[in-house]
């Protein structure tokens, strides 16, 4: 069965996801980029966007298997974009440039209505207005018995796990603070029924921790 | 200088060091003692209590380190007790049986006006109804010149960092969910301004981090 997975979602020591403050330079907010250090220092990173470089391990590891398998992906509107700052928000197409490193289909829950969006290299932004049940059905559909991968951010994957719809969750703790912030555990009582961590593999940089759902 | 110090203070994977529900039978909350298993495991927690056996390595190590020149201990009402179906209150002496592991002065931060205890092996709690600054103030001139260690819980934590008079804090992540509960985390933007994350030492169990207060 495919499954909805969440992969190399990273949280500061404080447990946030993203800082406040979004604008086009900082789209994890104020001071929040420093999140992704990690990412940004593998080699499947730098291979995603042609670059050569990159260190080797554990955390390269984590982060091609991030990307196995997968047939579309799921965001939410702050992930996506613009952010406030945006001058001519009619012609965002998101962070990544004309050739986003999805190549798949990938589902915008958002309220707003729009067109789909075509991009170079096989990638296509669709935006659901009917909810998180509703993506995910054409998530699925789009994927053609692959996994879907929820990308984030902190309130979209904590809207499915409030709904008990990821079947597993790739998280990365980052030793820094925040001090404030989105979080995906906030609210969650309960959530510790239907989860369990199966595994803990530190880097020297981070911890990689997996948690699957429990079977019932 | 002395220094206030944080030592092998636990949190979940989502952020809490305690569940709610306290009782005599669960002293970190419904399901919360797990968060513990990593010092049960390890040879200087049993040393602790006079009994052998127990792991040496990364874990041992750091608590090992926790005792270290520590000259007197501050807590809060919660970690002190008496939980809540304690039938004789008046009589609760803590959770740590006649010969308690602090073998020096601790302060209990509380409302309630009570005569300090003294236990075997250099242990006396001493109740503070003035107020965190006082019980700090109290607990440097009863080290003569040691470190004083912050032991817990979480709110009591927050309270002092809120109020940045934490030198230094060493914190162990859990790979478990909790669902609910205390953080330290909480309502405390601008502590990513006071404090710097030094270190990151992940056992096989847990990660190990140390957070220093920045230099002005």
């Amino acid at each position: 069965m495919p499954k909805l997975v969440v992969r190399s979602f990273t949280l500061s020591l404080d447990g946030f996801s993203a800082a406040p403050g979004q604008s086009q330079e900082a789209p994890f907010g104020k001071d929040g980029l420093r999140l992704m250090n990690w990412v940004f220092a593998t080699r499947h990173f730098n291979a995603m966007y042609g670059r050569p470089g990159g260190v080797e391990g554990v955390d390269h590891d984590f982060m091609a298997k991030s990307d196995e398998n997968i047939g579309a992906s799921i965001m939410g509107r702050h992930m996506f974009g613009p952010p406030p700052d945006t001058k001519d928000k009619a012609a965002w197409k998101g962070w990544w440039g004309e050739n986003p490193p999805y190549h798949h289909p990938v589902f915008v829950l958002t309220h707003e209505k729009k067109a789909s969006i075509a991009m170079e290299g096989g990638t296509r932004f669709t935006f659901v207005n009917d909810g998180i049940e509703s993506a995910l059905k054409q998530a699925f559909t789009a994927a053609h018995g692959k996994d879907v991968r929820l990308a984030g951010g902190a309130d979209t994957v904590r809207q499915y796990l409030k709904a008990g719809l990821i079947d597993e969750l790739h998280l990365v703790q980052v030793p820094l603070l925040l001090g404030q912030g989105e979080r995906i555990f906030e609210g969650l009582g309960g959530v510790e029924d239907l989860y369990e961590c199966v595994e803990f593999t530190p880097s020297q940089a981070v911890s990689h921790l997996r948690l699957v759902k429990k079977k019932p």
